[in-house]
């Protein structure tokens, strides 16, 4: 039997695309004469739907795609992903469900059991866990379907009590597919790579795990949909980051062969060759519970986050992030304020690379504050790269904001209402062009920033798409530093001068901040690694620091609340997947 | 037995807050000789802490905080709410607990069995559901425990599959307790008094539900806890939107009498006086089981939702909402946009009222497209109101706007960007004037334009509060009218003139819009109710009317997603209780 996987790029709400592409998958699989082709978790209409599952109307238009993709499944099978209406009275009213098509019918359908509800998911909200399983026979073979968080139990994940390849093992199947929507974060694919070969080991036959791929607002799906065969070893892991079709053949997959380690694409990176190196036996169970959290646990979290491997893979991520904002929500151009620092810079840089020179445009709005460099650094940055740009002082306008304040501000000394009245002169600038042109704004902001509230609410926290807010200071060094050595294109004072908002004479984040270096460790020990005081005061830090960086995290919540969506490439960004009350006390 | 309900306002991860104000209730039921004290729902840490949670070090504190206060259980029971850690291996690291204290000790500690997770509730999130019930056995009762949710399914409650009362009934328990944090919306006081009865006449017993009271950045808890004796009679409905505090002697509630039909406050709602006139039977489990989403499918929804009870609840809500942010955030003063239009007048109204009249300043920022009336009209109510005001005129900051832009507008002509620089000054000399005094700007924009993304982000949307965004216009006009009957401090001017951005000579919102009283209705059909397009259709509207409605919400969640809290009066409000997916392509 020939298993086809189609590892591919869909559109929320968009069933028109959706069905075309999915139609366009099947032709594809036929084209290479395979019994059965593969997509993934909940591809009918994109993954995550969210609220849009509460619309009855929705969900009917689920079941018209379905019955639109059938007619193409003849003779080949087809496993898609939707959501289900639950038949019973009890339980909610969906399922997270995967159909067989074949013959033009529905053939079989299965559910989701393990719903994750944790960070960026919200399934329990929308759907009922499975409460029977079973194997679909298909053309002989019987085949374990399961949906993404499904594989994620071993019997030693303790958010569930259930391991739902358990309940298919007593039906003796002989292959086993998963399903995915499984987003990027920069451990995920050795986690991934981990869990995958833990089951081939285990139960002792070929998986294959078909992911989707492309961003969908702030969520990042990295493909890289693999392959292992009955003897653990990896046959395929698909490309990530893009789309990508693969055919495997079921007997050669099943065939018993001496055992080798996977060679894993990454081998320069420690983590992944202790895991390479750890002994494959019949009890892999717990190989492949080390998260994304464990990851950074040891003293050299930072040199880690900012490693050359996952510097390239948020390159890739965030390059995607930007195309597939901007195709979805059906824009083409881009603006951004470009000010001579290196946040701004980089920004520019990776959407010239992700919507092209002549789709960017930047403009240099330089105040009686800034330095001359600056405006110098961001001109020749333009100019490096090619796109279009426009200086506009704003002394003018911040001057006839000053004098027709003088009633109220009368003669008390400038402070942070004037910064910030700076930085919102700039954002007004920027979306008056964005709106007049048809552009959509970047933020440039960063994550170290954004944790600290140190930026302006509709200043420089303005913009449509949040392209560096999940990167701390560090990580945007070394991503610029990875771009640069590509090709120089930032000129290399915008790397190397002191970080400044430029917003009074001789400013520097420095007289506001810690040190980057110490700031963003204490942050990833907060943020990502759920840290309280005593755990990070424990690791060597000042309790003074400590105490005033949580402070600063808790209490700016409300600037956070307002921001735009992030393109997610950690374990934990500030948006969706991390909500806290904005009225709360604690530790503020 | 005297059992007291300390129906009390919390904050949010403030411990040093929560627990002095729990034993100040302590000491208070001491003084009533009460041998049993009921606090709410996770009164100890306060309700919803959300990702808090995730901190072991939260879960620590409130741990310290029970053993602070278990001093003060020495010879009086006392029930609170808070999170605690499950000791078992298996399932998620905590439980939604209440604790028995008494005889300076926990002596009992039961959980929470439904989780809520829809709408703004996130339970499963965070909490492991129960899986074991018992009575709590106290002063020879035995007390029927259960935490908010657990008495929202009798058995016809699809979401759940556990009746915790079915679970609780073979111990014979002699009263029941539910420690609850319930939130308002305007239906909510109606299905909460038919639950608790309906639990009282099912079981013949008594019940005491105790609720939290207080707003929570956008969640309003408005308490109206409740006291049902052995018969299915209100004995008490405590205060709603305050604080109160009660005691009841379990003998009294446990003697048998005729049944009469409760007296419910707010008996001229033609709903109320349905559920009071329904024959009270043993068999009451569906009685309750209308929500709020049934309360208005009638043609007369907008009548319903404008009606004279829940405009009176709404404005007590919109007060408490306003007072506690600011409380809560630390702040003592707002300051508003005033332009003459309606939605800013009774914003300012409102704010007076929450916070007085010293500590709400009001800018006027007329353009040279405002009407003389309108700034006349915005100083008239400054001047009924007698709070603070300043009058400065956009026009030299809007010409430098221009003057500047003029390079890269050239001669387009005047249009959307025009209009939105306009509001974005304003916001900026808002956020200045904030920033420079110490002022939380509160927002003004109603339900409607933020449904239809019919105002300027940065500008008329900017603001940490937003306290009329629950609001459809049509409730506007409502909660104006109902305001000015009791006291006219709204010149009638700014209720009957056509509403007006006034961003562009003689703009009317009925230029961009269709008129209100159509368009609420469509919204209402789709926001609150989730009807799709064919489903409000069949009640009467023009499809290409409700197409275009559709759109406009769809198109508009990334406008939504960078806005502020905005309090939350309905079932279904803009913010953390609606989650859409901002690239989604449905209906756009």
């Amino acid at each position: 039997m020939k298993i086809a996987l189609a590892q591919q790029n869909y559109h929320i709400g968009n069933f028109e695309d959706n069905t075309r592409k999915i139609i366009e998958g099947i032709n594809w699989a036929k084209e290479q004469q395979a019994d059965l082709v593969v997509f993934s978790e909940l591809c009918v209409c994109g993954y995550p739907p969210r609220d849009f599952l509460e619309f009855k109307d929705f969900i009917n238009k689920c079941y018209q795609a379905i019955d639109n993709i059938k007619l193409h499944a003849d003779t080949i099978g087809v496993l898609i992903g939707s959501p289900a209406r639950n038949p019973q009275k009890e339980g909610k009213d969906l399922f997270n469900a995967v159909f067989l098509l074949h013959e033009k019918e529905i053939k079989a359908e299965i559910h989701k059991t393990l719903l994750p509800n944790y960070d960026v998911f919200d399934e329990y909200r929308y759907f009922e866990p499975a409460f029977e399983w079973r194997v679909i026979g298909f053309k002989g073979k019987k085949l374990a379907v399961t949906i993404c968080e499904d594989i994620w139990n071993m019997g030693d994940n303790l958010l569930y009590r259930i391991t739902p390849m358990e309940k298919l093992m007593p039906f003796k199947p002989d292959v086993m597919i998963n399903l995915s929507a499984s987003p990027y974060n920069y451990a995920q694919d050795i986690v991934r790579n981990s869990i995958v070969k833990a089951h081939a080991v285990k139960y002792k036959l070929p998986m294959l795990y078909c992911n989707t791929v492309g961003s969908q607002t702030e969520i990042v799906f990295d493909g890289g949909s693999l392959v292992y065969d009955i003897n653990g070893n990896k046959v395929k892991e698909m490309n990530y980051f893009e789309e990508d079709y693969q055919v495997f053949d079921l007997s050669e997959l099943c065939q018993k062969k001496e055992r080798a380690l996977a060679v894993n694409k990454n081998a320069s990176s420690p983590v992944i060759k202790e895991a390479e190196n750890a002994p494959v036996t019949d009890d892999l169970e717990s190989a492949y519970f080390y998260s994304a959290m464990d990851v950074g646990q040891d003293v050299n979290t930072l040199d880690y986050l900012a490693d050359k491997k996952n510097i390239e893979e948020i390159y890739h991520a965030i390059i995607l992030g930007i195309k597939d904002y901007f195709r979805k929500m059906g824009f083409t151009k881009a603006i951004l304020g470009s000010s001579g620092g290196i946040d701004s810079a980089l920004t520019q840089v990776l959407a010239v690379e992700a919507l092209g020179k002549e789709n960017v445009r930047a403009i240099l709005m330089p105040s009686q504050y800034s330095s001359s460099h600056s405006v110098a650094d961001a001109e020749q940055l333009c100019k490096n790269l090619g796109n279009p740009y426009d200086i506009i002082a704003i002394k003018n306008i911040y001057e006839s904001f000053l004098t027709e304040l003088k009633p109220v501000f009368k003669d008390l000394p400038f402070g942070i209402a004037e910064e910030n009245i700076q930085s919102r002169i700039r954002g007004n600038l920027l979306m008056a062009i964005a709106n007049k042109f048809g552009y959509i704004l970047l933020n440039t902001s960063n994550k170290s920033e954004l944790a600290t509230g140190y930026g302006t609410l509709y200043g420089d926290m303005a913009g449509g798409l949040g392209v560096l807010g999940d990167l701390y200071k560090m990580q945007i060094y070394a991503l610029a530093k990875f771009i640069n050595a590509k090709k120089p294109l930032m000129p290399v004072n915008i790397i190397t001068k002191a970080p400044s908002a430029e917003l009074r004479p001789n400013q520097k984040d420095s007289d506001s901040l810690p040190e980057y270096d110490i700031l963003d460790r204490i942050l990833y020990q907060y943020i990502e690694l759920r840290q309280g005081p005593n755990e990070i005061m424990a690791k060597g830090y000042d309790s003074t620091l400590v105490a005033r960086v949580l402070k600063l995290v808790n209490t700016n919540e409300y600037k956070r609340n307002q921001f735009c969506p992030i393109i997610r490439v950690s374990c934990k960004a500030f948006g969706i997947g991390r909500r806290l009350p904005i009225v709360g006390k604690y530790l503020s």
